[in-house]
């Protein structure tokens, strides 16, 4: 049989061996439900809290500041939506490269009246122009929320949260920060981040499906986005998501315990995987800031349109290599991507997306490239 | 070491050990994202929708019709919301013993302004006053949506969904039914019931925790509650919860499999614990309508106050026996029932909810009554 080779890691990671096995107990025998009061209740909630515990201290937060939700995007749904409702922000400040999660939300904000809506400019690399961006602060009269993603999924361009958070800082602008693609992936010190609400989703880091994170600063009080029962402390109604919430905190441990080795490694992989196209492709171009300030998971890269380029994902998909058009979400429905829209609208080009994780070897990239030769 | 007895059931029920065999596959080998394009996304994909048709087909229903959540509570969440802000509803009919999914929903969108709220009439024995309830659409100059649950969590009584659904339709109301606790224990016909949404949750019938699902009559069009990716056909956000989706249809089947056995052992050894308490404890009485309208797997129970029964459920769990005092989700809170406060404000008595699953058995029932008759 073919052997299969997975680079579509910002799609979704494999669940860690350890992690399902951190999850094992809590999907046989230890079903009570974290807010029974009995001892076979309190056992569950112990493992929910020490799970917090856990992930707070790897963010550098407080256990208070750490809220499980179903996923990535309902955290940032969330954060937007409070920033508007409870925090009473009139203005959004985002970009047209954030992940449908944000964009979607900030225009149903803005659609339904609640907020009016600004782009950031971007620089030719994808950047976000933070001289444009203070600009739209200074030139704002209410309250505003900037939403700008860690890094972008699709071209992996990272943002200067620190830079970003300080202007947010100065112009008394709320700051959330989808950082979906980068939790597991880099190291983070909340306690020293000048942001209020960070979104993460288990999936991307080898942790499970259906559960993420959202990180409120201590300072930020907001209200419930799914209303209900008094779970995470009155902040996420239903039921908790149990093994999933002891799955993202292990994924969590094990993604970041050899953070430096890893990150190395997969980025030597990133950089090799450009060398080899550039070498044996013609006419091959990288979208972002691959070698700058870029996610080390992903990259991006453009073929000049032919016939055979076109049928290029098809191609490798029979090959037995995953990869991607664009964000996993909107590929199914085949529309494009508007990250690769708004940074390069090339419309002679094809883009393919390459994402990498720490099982990844050289070996398969050696195969990608000399498949992609023959397909080119 | 001491055997449990977990009669807590309607709290959350363990996994079924063939549903977590169903989920396997996609907790280990089969983790492709389903919006992925390629063919081990696609496996993904078809698992969803094959889940989707199990589901649909058990009910009912259309797989179109069905969408899946992360929890009963944001099922309940998205339909409330969106009959008053996509399908125009100014006006909220609930009652005072809804779960706190509905009431805290209603209540939010009440205090928002978004509509008016009035709480249908209750009868002496708990159920919904029906000629209340038509009164209440009667008056009503706008659009209305009615939400009331098929069967009560705390105390068991069955909601007449037909004759409700019925009243709805002559007066142009939505109907929402919460059916949490009904879903995997009932027979359910969807295509032949006037209901629009109805909101379910895997772990009530031995599923996994974390996932739900939201019913929504095909002539019913409604924007997502969780704005994002175009996870299932754009009406609900967020990579998929694949081994949940997958355990929750596996559950429905295994649950819906034998109903009528099942559900007959299960409803006899609730009146065999009725019967065993009568004859065991003085003053001891029932709470809703027990031996009538009622759910078959829940038995509300209030003791006489006195010292000793005040401690009865840390007793209880002192003894291994697990029970809760009122719906797990505010145990915790230790605020008292709002139900058993809106049916039976008695405060001379302490109430105590035993619910049932197929698992348990006359033995159980045996060693608990004489455990409260040593207790009380
Ligand atoms: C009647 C009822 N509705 C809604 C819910 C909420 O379900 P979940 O906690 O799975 O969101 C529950 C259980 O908690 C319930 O019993
Ligand atoms: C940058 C970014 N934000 C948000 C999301 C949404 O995460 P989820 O699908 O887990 O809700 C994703 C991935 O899908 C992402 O890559």
């Amino acid at each position: 049989m073919q052997q299969r080779i997975y680079f579509d890691n910002a799609a979704t990671t494999s669940l860690d061996q350890e992690v399902l096995e951190a999850m094992m107990p809590y999907l046989t025998e230890k079903f009570g439900n974290p807010s029974s009061i009995y001892s076979y209740g309190r056992e569950s909630r112990l493992a929910i809290e020490n799970a917090r515990k856990s992930v707070a201290k790897i963010l550098n937060a407080h256990p208070a500041e750490i809220f499980f939700t179903s996923c990535g995007t309902e955290a940032s749904n969330t954060a937007i939506t409070a920033s508007v409702r409870d925090l009473g922000c009139t203005h959004i400040i985002s970009s047209p490269i954030e992940h449908h999660a944000t964009l979607h939300t900030v225009e149903y904000l803005h659609h339904n009246g609640e907020a009016s809506l600004s782009y950031v400019q971007l620089l030719p690399n994808g950047h976000v122009d933070l001289e444009n961006l203070e600009q739209l602060l200074a030139e704002t009269e209410g309250k505003t929320l900037v939403t700008l993603m860690h890094a972008n999924n699709e071209i992996g361009n990272l943002l200067d949260v620190h830079a970003v958070g300080n202007l947010c800082k100065m112009y008394g602008a709320i700051f959330h920060c989808d950082t979906v693609q980068t939790v597991g992936h880099y190291p983070f010190d909340l306690r020293n981040t000048p942001v209020h609400f960070i979104s993460a989703s288990a999936h991307k880091f080898h942790g499970p499906k259906g559960v993420g994170m959202l990180y409120i600063n201590e300072n930020v009080k907001i209200k419930p986005f799914i209303n209900g029962g008094s779970q995470e402390r009155n902040m996420r109604a239903g039921t908790e998501n149990l093994y999933g919430i002891v799955g993202f905190a292990r994924a969590l441990e094990l993604a970041t315990a050899h953070y430096e080795a890893d990150s190395a490694a997969v980025k030597s992989l990133k950089l090799y995987m450009m060398e080899q196209l550039k070498k044996n492709i013609r006419g091959v171009s990288f979208n972002g800031d691959p070698i700058g300030n870029s996610l080390y998971t992903v990259l991006s890269v453009s073929f000049p349109k032919t016939e055979k380029s076109e049928m290029i994902l098809f191609n490798l998909d029979m090959a037995g290599i995953c990869a991607s058009g664009g964000s996993a979400c909107t590929s199914g429905a085949d529309q494009g991507s508007h990250v690769i829209r708004a940074i390069n609208n090339n419309p002679n080009q094809v883009t393919v997306r390459f994402s990498f994780s720490k099982g990844n070897t050289k070996t398969e990239v050696d195969t990608v490239v000399s498949k992609l030769k023959e397909l080119i």
